[in-house]
Formats: structure tokens, C-alpha cells, sequence
């Protein structure tokens, strides 16, 4: 009998659903339209009774317990509430809501933490008891484990690097302030450079969709813009966690999430800057890596290794 | 049988000691000067004689144990490595050199760390498990409790919340980098932002030595300069403050130190400039208080705390 859990990714537009087993082998993956529910307790007893029925194919397993991973999620209440990129709006207890259809504990937190938690028991930092992992994808996210332990906080939200201001007066953010990390670091805050680039070089900007999968094309074309704008994404990035260490004091930060598919380009100038802004003391004790998660199922398996 | 234990605070002039109860009550207390001493050995046994000498003089008693704040202090090692303000260079094993006069176990942490172990034991953070203390003095420390426990980080080093860099390009620091908060929230930065003022009202600066208390009694008096430079204070020290609940999520920031005698004039300033810096998830949750450990014993009942 083979012990798995269910690893739920809920996002605005989809929510994915895994089952997975102890060594982070995904059995059976599914999704289905988050978008699509206007009322949440449709949305969670349509997916639990597909997750019921998936799980009816399976041979011999026990199951252990379910972990979801959210925007805004608190792991204290295991609630969520007032996801900007979720419709349902209020206080929405998805803890209270899935245990109606299944018996076994269900732990929820926000994304960035369930990578923290995947990082630990399937990825790079199963023997790192101090890291940070920083998400960067349409927003920027981070999780802390400090010795062993996610770091929550009074309230639950603690982890907000993302959110912590890199420019006085800097780029206006969707929070409502100024000069947070996200609107440099996130595919957004990537692109907004870029696109500030070109007009600095007397560019024309390009008739494609831009993303940064395409500049990072371009970096590898020789791009002097779209090099540069790796280059500042990391020595914004770099800044930022060079202050991190001065407070945490990881052994390790993980980057994770498309933008890090720039390889070199981001991590090359995000370790250097680090450095460079970094407190003496601090020097030559924190590695900067990319995620062991496998990315394909990385979110997945970031919700499914809080069940364990 | 009481049990007590040794707190000693190693400061570049003078070291103190005290022996404490478990209430906080400071049975004795004496000091020696730290400068006096070029070989380490020597000092550790002028000190430990002493204490010594003090013990005998008690009644019934039973020692519990020693702790030992330090500048550069570091928890995990019982050492302490090139402090800028100690004249023994290298690295100095306190925690073995006490031990060779006292079998009790002895604990050693950096001055802001045992500010904040005085806070939990003997302070107003008795029933808080995740708070900051900032210390406010000659330089800027921080010493972060999470979920009832002392953060040190991976290297032991974590809390060096003085050294966060809040201004690009900003005031040399000591550490040699620029616009860390020390240079904008320690009595110098205190001093060097009243003395900026004043040039900039065209006051001719007053033929007295500049402190932060002077300044505050100026404040008393009205002086536009020194209430404005208790604003900047607050101010830079309040968007610190901002990023670190981003990163932490405490219940409280205790302010700690010389500078907070300024009361209001500072303590307004910084609430408001933490609340308008600060992400809304953590609107109403962060209160910012002064520490409630009584100043004129505080160095050494936080030393003492580390002890219990």
C-alpha cells in the first residue's frame, strides 16, 4: 500500500491537482477552470469529486492528506481572502470547505510558501534548514524557512519580499504603493525595463508580443537591451536580498519560476550585485541557486509536499 | 536556595555585570573597564575574580548560569571575531575562557540578541512570540523572535536589521557600504541629520556638544530643526521598519536605547511612516512599542536572560 497525498495549485485562471507519492513522483495530474465557478462551494465539490474519482483508478494507496497552495493563502486559519486574481470575494475557508468531501487533514498556504515547503521535500534544500525561496513570475513572491520551520509570522503573511520596498518613489505597484521588488523582478517589472531600454537605445519596439521568454531570446542574439535589462532585473534583485540576508541569514536562496529560464543572464548579475550590496560579514555564506523542483509539476508538488 | 544567574555586557570601555533573580531584580552589580586589558586572558580573570568575590558575599544561593552580551556576538560558537570596538583582535572563545572559572553553562549573543531574550524574560514581550527589539544607540541593532525563538540565521549573524541599506548612494557607513539605517537612526545619524538641518534653515550651529539628548530638549524648546530631525529619523526608520514586517510579520517592534528617551517626538514620526510604508495585508497589526526592560539594568538582565 503506497502512501500519497493530493498537492491542489489554485489559481485565477486554472487550479491544477496532483496525486503524489513520498519521492515526488506525480501519479495522475489534472486541472480544470477556476474562472469558470462563480459560486466557490461548486468550484470545490467539482473538483473534489473529480480528484474522487481519479483517485477510484488508482491501485492500492492510502491517502495521507490534501495541501493547496493559494494566492493569499493563511496557513493559520486555512483561509483565503480577498485574492486579487480570485472571483470569489471575502473570507473563503477552503480547509472547511474540502474536508465536507474528504476525511484526511487538509493544510493550505499561500504559493510562494508551498514552494518553500516542495524546495524542502522534494527539491534542493532537503538538508538546508535556513533558505529563502523567491518566486518570480507575474508577481513576486517568497517563502522563508527559518531552522526547518516555514516562517509565517503574527498573522500568517510573513514572506512578502515581494512587497518590500526597493525604490522610494519607484515604479507605481498593483498594491497601491511605490517601488516594490515585484515591479522589477516579475515578468511585468522585466518587461516595463526592457520596453525602458529600447527607448534609452533609440529602439523600435519590436511588433511581437513581448515576454520575457523573447527577450531572453534576444539576450542570446547579442541584445545589448535586452542583456541589460537581465542585468538590472538582477541588480534590483540582488539589493533586495542582500538586505534579506542582513535579517534571515539563509545558507541558501532559490530562485524559482519562467524568468529564472534566463540562466546566466539574471543569475549572473543577481549574485553579483548581492554581493556587492552585501553586509562583509555575510560574504561567501549564501549560496544564490535555482530550484530542485522539477518545474513542470513544481507548483503541484509545492501544495502536495505541505500534506506530509 | 535562590537561583540566580551572570549577565555580562562587554562593551569597548567598560564591561558590566550583574547578578540577577528570576524576577529581574539585579542583586548586585559592578564594573570594570575592558580597555584596560591588552591580553584577554588577563581581563576574563580580573572579571571572573571579581564576580567571584561577589558571589561570596550572597546568601543562600544557587547559579543557574552565565550569558554574555558582545559586540559581533555570535550564539552558535560562543565567540566573538574582530569587533571594531574591542581591542583583542581575531577571534576570542569567551564561552571556554569563563568556563575555565565557572562550571555553569555559559551563553554568549551579540548586545541587540540579549535585548531581545531581556524582552521575552524580563520586558514587555512576555507573552509575544514573534516580535523585533531595535536598539537605538551608538549604532543600530536588531535582535528577531520568531514564534518564541531567537532568529540567528545560518551563520549567527541574522538581525542586522542597522545594516539594511535604505538609501542607494546614501551616508557613508562604517561598514563601509552607504545608506545603511545606522546612519540614518543611531545617535550619530541623530546628530548628523540635525546638524544637515540646521545648515539647511541657516541656523548658525550652537557652541555645545551635540547629542541627541540636547537635541531633544531643543525639541522641548520648539526648535523647528530638532523636531524635523526627529521626523527624518522616524521616517527612515519607519520604512525600515515597513519592509521588515513584509519579511517577518512580527506582533510588535519594541524601540530600545538612548534615542527613544525622545519619546513622541520619535515614536509618532516612526508609526506614521511604518503604517504609510507598509503593505496593507499588515494595516492594524504591528504595534510599535518602547521595551519594557528597565533602562538603567537593561545591557546587563539581557545579558542575564540568556542564562534562564
Amino acid at each position: 500500500m503506497k502512501d500519497i497525498v493530493i498537492g491542489i495549485d489554485i489559481g485565477g485562471t486554472n487550479t491544477v491537482y496532483g496525486i503524489a507519492d513520498r519521492q515526488g513522483d506525480c501519479l495522475y495530474k489534472n486541472s480544470l477552470s477556476t474562472f469558470a465557478y462563480t459560486v466557490v462551494e461548486d468550484y470545490v465539490r467539482a473538483l473534489s469529486e473529480d480528484i474522487i474519482k481519479a483517485l477510484h483508478r488508482l491501485p492500492d494507496y492510502k491517502l495521507k492528506g490534501i495541501g493547496i497552495g493559494a494566492p493569499n493563502g493563511n496557513y493559520y486559519t486555512g483561509t483565503v481572502k480577498d485574492a486579487p486574481n480570485l472571483i470569489w470575494k471575502g473570507t473563503v475557508n477552503f480547509t472547511a470547505l474540502f474536508n465536507k468531501y474528504f476525511s484526511v487533514p487538509v493544510k493550505l498556504t499561500n504559493d510562494a510558501n508551498a514552494a518553500a515547503i516542495g524546495e524542502m521535500i522534494y527539491g534542493a534544500a532537503k538538508a538546508i534548514r535556513d533558505f529563502v525561496i523567491v518566486t518570480l513570475g507575474t508577481g513576486v513572491g517568497s517563502g522563508f524557512v527559518i531552522d526547518g520551520q516555514v516562517l509565517y509570522g503574527y498573522t500568517g503573511f510573513a514572506g512578502e519580499l515581494g512587497h518590500t520596498i526597493i525604490e522610494e518613489n519607484g515604479r507605481i505597484c498593483g498594491c497601491g504603493r511605490k517601488g516594490c521588488l515585484e515591479m522589477y523582478a516579475s515578468a511585468r517589472g522585466v518587461i516595463l525595463t526592457y520596453l525602458d531600454l529600447l527607448k534609452q537605445f533609440n529602439l523600435k519596439q519590436p511588433d511581437v508580443n513581448i515576454n520575457t521568454e523573447f527577450i531572453y531570446k534576444e539576450a542570446l542574439k547579442g541584445s545589448e537591451a535586452a542583456i541589460k535589462t537581465f542585468d538590472y532585473t538582477g541588480k534590483k534583485l540582488g539589493f533586495a536580498l542582500a538586505n534579506t540576508v542582513a535579517i534571515t541569514s539563509p545558507e541558501a536562496i532559490f530562485l524559482f519560476g519562467g524568468i529564472t529560464g534566463a540562466g546566466a543572464f539574471l543569475f549572473e548579475p543577481a549574485l553579483k550585485y548581492m554581493n556587492q550590496y552585501m553586509l562583509p560579514v555575510f560574504s561567501g555564506s549564501v549560496k544564490l541557486l535555482p530550484s530542485g523542483v522539477p518545474a513542470a509539476n513544481a507548483a503541484v508538488l509545492g501544495a502536495a509536499a505541505l500534506a506530509w
